[in-house]
């Protein structure tokens, strides 16, 4: 990882450019929705011209942070960008088709706090100890001087409350909590972000939840847990894919279960995985050597291979995860 | 409710008091039993003779905090107590087997923030604004220049979040987040402390939300979701009835609910029955309606009669609440 630059070296680049994108990572979060369109908005705030440029869907449950105003799918929304931002990422595979958008910036930055951040912009802030990117936008709005209001507060804690799984995840700190307090004097409203990302599940995805889990395979005396999303579950209730998330964490609730596994049938021949930890297990470990990425308790990746095939190989992975903590 | 007297009067009374019985409310909650933990905690550093004296069984989840110290159903612990202390209640119908136990006390208190509240001790400090009970004893810990540790911060971290939704429901203030900030300073361990509470589901409690969630009734175009844990149920997946109590939330989480009321078959003509609000419904209204109590958002009473005659007695409840919401 390269060596960070400063919070003043970055508000400086910001401030001299005045058509800026953010890159948020395909297969948008709490985290990586909430910090673009704070930093979106923000950066209209001072009068430059800045989109969000994505790839894929977002998901019902974050939409009400857009508004309609900051995201676009159009690549030429902004012909010679004078800086480009990557946010919440930092690997050019979590943007895989709007690598080239990225590089044609005058200036290239990211904000980051994934410890697999390769620190391939011009201008870094990678900070892994950071629950959220979140939190890194906050001081740097706060070292430029940000006339915070409601609509960035709402951003910073839907990023801040998502990333750190509502303040209990191991990330969590003092300092999620001290943002969170001082978000509350520019009109948060923690119970309005809440009920639009956590209480407009549909009735399909309850349905789906019931349907995904009554199949689940207990591994190792249940410490490994997998379930599968596939075609059919979706085809019979009509939910979308994408709104299968929060299962995963649902899995890993479970008693002894020390990881869980969602795997989720994308396509014929793609498969797409979630895996969580729960004590001490490094979920990373397994989604790195299957060529994704992640945090030690939060991972990710995609397997080229049918649902079946795919649920086997994540399925020995995980078992010398298990295994490798047990030899140590 | 009586007038509230002062933090110093409260903490006076506590220190010139040696034998203190302590009243948690019946179904306990995270709320109550961390209370009540980190104030017998307390009391007992200060060399006091203090006991936790309950009348129903602890939930699985919440005795991690307990270590086998605190807790008795021994009325006979303590014969003449100084100081009984109501914990995270203030009626008599919330400790209804220990209500003679409870004026035994030469003196009486009560600690709470329930608004339903009746101040019926000598001494009361009932804050309905507070998040929790905890953010009272925090208050007031600090007032008593308590030293704190790893334990009593995880005892009200665990009433703070459990009370707040993890920081998600309307009753959540800066103040809610600027004492677990501040508890992190004595070693408060937020990811034990959730793994514990939220992450030691058993099976048998996600097939049962399963069942129970399957069987959902939908009222008034989807504003009010019904379901009901019946005995069968919990007999065919081999759970507790204790374990159910977060259905509700799930049902509350569907989009277009506003109320959420989960049904409870005890006995064949006992039926508890737990309610959560989400946008604009007080669900208060339809529990004091029918003998129960709580707070706006979150509100339970039990109705002496069987499963399907209570559905019908709530459902007619909180269709009134509805319709008198709209006709405003």
């Amino acid at each position: 990882m390269k060596k960070n630059n400063s919070y003043t070296e970055l508000s400086n680049i910001i401030k001299n450019s005045k058509k800026i994108l953010l890159f948020p990572h395909i297969n948008i979060d709490g985290d990586a929705m909430g910090s673009s369109v704070a930093l979106c908005r923000v950066l209209r705030n001072m009068g430059k011209e800045a989109y969000i440029l994505v790839e894929d869907e977002i998901s019902d449950n974050l939409t009400f942070l857009n508004d309609d105003k900051y995201i676009t799918e159009n690549q030429d929304i902004i012909s010679n960008p004078d800086l480009t931002i990557c946010v919440d990422c930092g690997e050019i595979s979590r943007f895989p088709k709007r690598t080239e958008k990225f590089f044609s910036g005058k200036v290239t930055m990211c904000v980051d706090h994934h410890g697999t951040s390769d620190g391939t912009a011009d201008y870094n802030i990678v900070e892994p100890e950071a629950a959220a990117t979140g939190e890194i936008l906050y001081r740097l709005f706060k070292e430029m001087d940000v006339d915070f209001d409601k609509e960035i507060s709402n951003c910073l804690f839907t990023a801040i409350t998502m990333d750190t799984g509502n303040f209990q995840y191991s990330n969590t700190t003092f300092i999620s909590h001290q943002i969170v307090a001082d978000l509350y004097k520019y009109g948060l409203d923690s119970n309005v972000v809440s009920i639009n990302i956590y209480e407009n599940n549909s009735w399909e995805k309850i349905q789906t939840e019931a349907l995904v889990l009554a199949g689940t395979e207990f591994v190792l005396d249940g410490k490994i847990a997998i379930a599968k999303v596939t075609a059919k579950i979706l085809k019979k209730t009509g939910c979308k894919m994408n709104e299968t998330e929060s299962i995963v964490s649902t899995l890993r609730s479970i008693g002894g279960v020390e990881i869980a596994a969602l795997v989720k049938e994308d396509s014929k021949n793609n498969t797409r995985v979630s895996l969580r930890g729960k004590n001490y297990a490094d979920v990373s470990i397994a989604a790195v050597a299957l060529g994704g990425g992640g945090h030690v308790k939060a991972a990710g990746c995609t397997i080229e291979k049918n649902i079946d095939e795919a649920t086997e190989i994540i399925k020995n992975e995980l078992i010398k995860e298990i295994v490798r903590y047990n030899e140590n």
